[in-house]
């Protein structure tokens, strides 16, 4: 059996999210189809985690075992040829037997994109949070400063997840004015829980509109209380960027 | 009566396009059923122009006679409760009652977005044009040079159009590469052709794959010919940027 590692990019807008669902198209549902088509096998796509309803990916990550010839290389063109145009494979290639999207992944980066302006975008609209009201981007960055590190991160983690070990190091967390009212969050780490950036999101645009001191961050941290972080911040503004699978990276 | 000038973002993807047909939804039809639930009138909304389906606007301009006293700020947030998401009111203010958004208007900017890689975009794809070979930027803006000023654009007007005067003046016109594979044309001018900007976008877009010569546009623009220009870039990729109303603006 060959290995067959691809990295994707999706418009989450339309779908239930990455993983198969009964009743809901799902994007691992429509990639699993493509690569059946191909391989005439049932194939069983690993991914490096889930994303939810409305998330997007520009460097998702997931593998497949086949016994199909067709260059690693080739995969790419002829996934894409079957797949609806708001999910593309951007890289195919053969790894390793051992290579596990999930449980070899070392780390993440995630995106999240916050319109800050009084009128919404209808361009902007399924991409990005719409924040109506003015935020200290200064103090944001303050506050990311107490996140970065190796913390528990319970009181970041939605209900609902069963994960025992919430511990999660954080490498880092900028926050940037861009063009046009945009305000880009980056995240790396080496995993996050169960709406860990959403929620870590929410925390920073309410230190931005001083509804949590900046002071308070760590405080929020060590209750480990879900209640005293600020809201899970909505699944548009979301994007995985990338999946790490060496330390170096 | 009192004349209401607005400003207009939207989506187009969604819509037939701006003017109002039979059958299919459009943007002026979605703007004319928001404002008269508010102002209980027959509204006719005059456009500053048409946009084809699929283009999209982040400036567009119209104007409406009411009776209403609703104070003219007020109309921006009433309208936006009311309408699609992917449509949005950024300004209202009331105008002088000879202000009439097309035939006041002194010019137009305009925006046409490529994105230039191998693989395509689902998150751009209704937002770009997809161009997957490569191009040659600088040859472009050469070209650009020889397009700018006064000429008879017949060449670069789709057919259909009963337009007598083909005679317009582009006032500048860029082309910028940008983060991520995407090339951004910038164009004003004092009007526009039908198609005009999507014909000037698939003839640089053709110069820039060396399928026409640099200098072969000035023969072009001469032929009046639109068989001698470029192709039509898709609509995807345009957006009405801004309309201007003043000789300096």
């Amino acid at each position: 059996m060959r290995n067959i590692k691809l990295t994707i990019e999706y418009d989450g807008t339309r779908y239930c999210g990455w993983q198969i669902q009964p009743d809901n198209i799902t994007i691992q549902e429509e990639l699993e189809k493509a690569i059946t088509k191909i391989t005439k096998e049932k194939i069983k796509l690993i991914g490096s985690g889930r994303t939810d309803s409305g998330v997007h990916a520009r460097g998702q990550v997931a593998n497949f075992y086949t016994k199909s010839r067709v260059p690693a290389q080739k995969f790419k063109l002829a996934i894409n040829s079957l797949l609806p145009k708001d999910i593309a494979v951007l890289e195919s290639e053969e790894v390793e037997k051992d290579f596990h999207a999930r449980f070899s992944a070392k780390g993440k980066e995630y995106k999240y994109l916050i319109y800050n302006n009084k009128i919404r975008s209808p361009l902007l609209r399924n991409y990005t949070y719409h924040v109506p009201y003015s935020l200290n981007v200064e103090k944001m960055k303050k506050a990311a400063t107490h996140i970065i590190g190796t913390h528990d991160f319970k009181a970041f983690m939605s209900s609902g997840s069963s994960v025992k070990d919430t511990v999660r190091t954080i490498h880092s967390l900028s926050i940037e004015e861009r063009p046009e009212n945009i305000i880009e969050i980056r995240i790396k780490g080496n995993g996050f829980l169960y709406n860990m950036v959403r929620i870590i999101t929410g925390t920073l645009i309410e230190v931005g509109t001083d509804k949590i001191p900046v002071d308070d961050i760590s405080e929020i941290i060590n209750s480990q209380n879900r209640s005293k972080a600020g809201h899970t911040a909505p699944p548009q503004g979301l994007y995985l960027e990338r999946v790490f699978y060496r330390e170096t990276s």
